[in-house]
């Protein structure tokens, strides 16, 4: 099983791929889309459009696991961070992935065991579990988390 | 000038098009996007980026105003929207239109005089504007009255 992570941010959004071998979990690659700063949104939501569509191009996975939007966050950066995401289900639906989201709280707590854990902690982790050789960056780290979680949980609902 | 309007929804997407000829505006073609009723949000979001891109090819048109998310709305229905907007305003900008938005109070004042109209009063008025034999469907008619908003007012920022 492959499955690509997906934690869409309204600045960074965070991929990472995940492969089940045997019993033990390898990751492939992982990175972070950053549109440049002041970037309009059509620039925006044009770069992290391409940058998935390239990913799951170069790591040919059958799953996207994506982070579901966290509804504390105050509403400006919420709907920002929707149109964000509404572009990566696109992306993994158009390459004919099948998509499952999970939130925050259920990825934080498949790899370090707490829902409300630090962003650190979830890097350390994942850096752990796919015995990495170096701290991947946090939204990559969340990314590969997402992945980690869908293949624990397999949640059979997709979006 | 053509001017493509859109009206992103969480269930139904309008759009239409207007041209302005000499002093006059004219309506080339509107219509609605409807998702199946429970179909995923993967097939929702491709649904609206496919059906926008048809519109573009069909309209040609130069411009795409689109209208901004009413931050009333509840949380959930807002960040569904925030998906629908974001795959909208990426197929714009995929056919190089320049994409401008305005907010709900603008597009009904440009068409009624009041911020706050109902909805059957927009489409009374842009019958009436654009010199439709027949109704519109309410959201082809926010679409149809987003484009008149951008051919009155001229916003000169893109998103």
């Amino acid at each position: 099983m492959r499955v690509l992570g997906i934690d869409p941010g309204s600045r960074v959004t965070g991929y990472g791929l995940v492969e089940q071998v045997g019993s033990g979990l390898r990751c492939a690659f992982y990175g972070e889309i950053k549109p440049a700063r002041g970037a309009s949104l059509s620039a925006c939501l044009s770069a992290v459009y391409g940058g998935i569509k390239e990913a799951i191009r170069q790591s040919a996975p059958e799953i996207m696991a994506i982070e579901d939007i966290f509804y504390g966050k105050n509403v400006h950066s919420l709907i920002k961070q929707g149109h964000v995401r509404g572009v990566a289900v696109l992306a993994g639906a158009q390459e004919g992935l099948a998509v499952y989201e999970y939130s925050p709280l259920e990825i934080k707590k498949a790899v370090t065991g707490y829902g409300f854990a630090e962003k650190r902690q979830v890097q350390i982790m994942v850096k752990n579990i796919l015995k990495l050789t170096e701290l991947p960056p946090p939204d990559a780290a969340d990314a590969l988390a997402a992945a980690i979680c869908h293949i624990h949980f397999l949640k059979t609902e997709q979006v």
